[in-house]
């Protein structure tokens, strides 16, 4: 038996033939909670199949993600956050940015790069978002990536041109949320 | 530095004081991706805290939950799958119905038991529209659970009796998905 979920990623019918991807890239967007969540399931299943897993965290920081960061200690994959190894040389710009920069550059160079069957761009929207780094130059950074690569990106409002070249987008949608009853993050649930 | 998503789980202004729970029940809901593999995520931070977790798979069998029970077992997180244990004893009731209340008595029993700080009940909503349990037992399995039990419920369609009874309930909505160009559910990614 398999689930309702399952049956619908199966071609839907007149397709004539599967397309043919060596590799995916999803986004997980919208204001509702569960896109890193998401992201750190997939995660899971990636070392469950034995991949070689990367994660670049842009943004979180501190106890945001003590949780997820154990977690992939322990699986062996890759983690990193953005500002780990950034030397800061000019007074000229502002260093979040800079930093943010530097987390894409860090991405980008990891895409390119053919070690992994899987990144995560933990928040990589919000450095889109935030002007740090320019639509076009992510867009660039995906579609060149090695042929193998899966890419999961999580954040707020992904800009068009990303949604444009994802092969699945879902938006997490709010329905409710605790806050709303004046109910703080939960740690182990929520980081 | 936090996360923007982060702050939105401060409580809103004119909130006069927080909420006193013990315990969350959120709901990932909705025809999207990333309704389990979130579930999945929060058992991972769970994990990362410590926490004694324990997941029911409802419906769900077979390859689809390769990677995720993979996981499970390595980290110690207790799975029971629909149908595990089951004893056929009757020919009066159609077979997978009756494999699905034996996972929902299953379940209340954790619930009820004390011994969890996390229970993920994995599809649980398709045994509901499925007519194999009835909305007000479930409900009522859920707010008669041990005070100390986090809940996760996943699946499409979530019932409003349950959605009432949630803390935190997500939408997760397709925006597009690779099945619509033919490519089919991914080793590592959906499973």
């Amino acid at each position: 038996m398999t689930s309702p979920d399952d049956a619908a990623v199966e071609p839907p019918a007149g397709t004539a033939r599967p397309a043919r991807v060596s590799s995916l890239v999803i986004i997980n967007t919208g204001h509702g909670k569960g896109k890193s969540s998401s992201a750190f399931g997939v995660m899971g299943r990636g070392w469950a199949r034995g991949w070689s897993v990367g994660v670049v965290q842009f943004v979180k920081s501190g106890k945001w993600n003590v949780g997820e960061r154990k977690l992939a200690d322990h699986l062996g994959v890759e983690w990193s956050t953005m500002g780990d190894g950034f030397t800061w040389e000019s007074t000229d710009l502002d260093e979040t940015a800079a930093k943010g920069r530097h987390a894409w550059e860090l991405s980008r160079s990891k895409l390119a790069s053919g070690r992994y069957d899987l990144l995560i761009l933990d928040e990589l929207t919000y450095a889109i978002t935030y002007g740090w780094v320019d639509v076009a130059d992510v867009v660039a950074g995906i579609t060149g990536r090695a042929p193998r690569t899966n890419v999961v990106i999580t954040g707020r409002d992904a800009a068009p041109e990303l949604v444009e070249i994802a092969d699945t987008v879902t938006e997490m949608r709010k329905v409710k949320h605790a806050y709303d009853r004046g109910i703080k993050a939960r740690k182990g649930i929520e980081y």
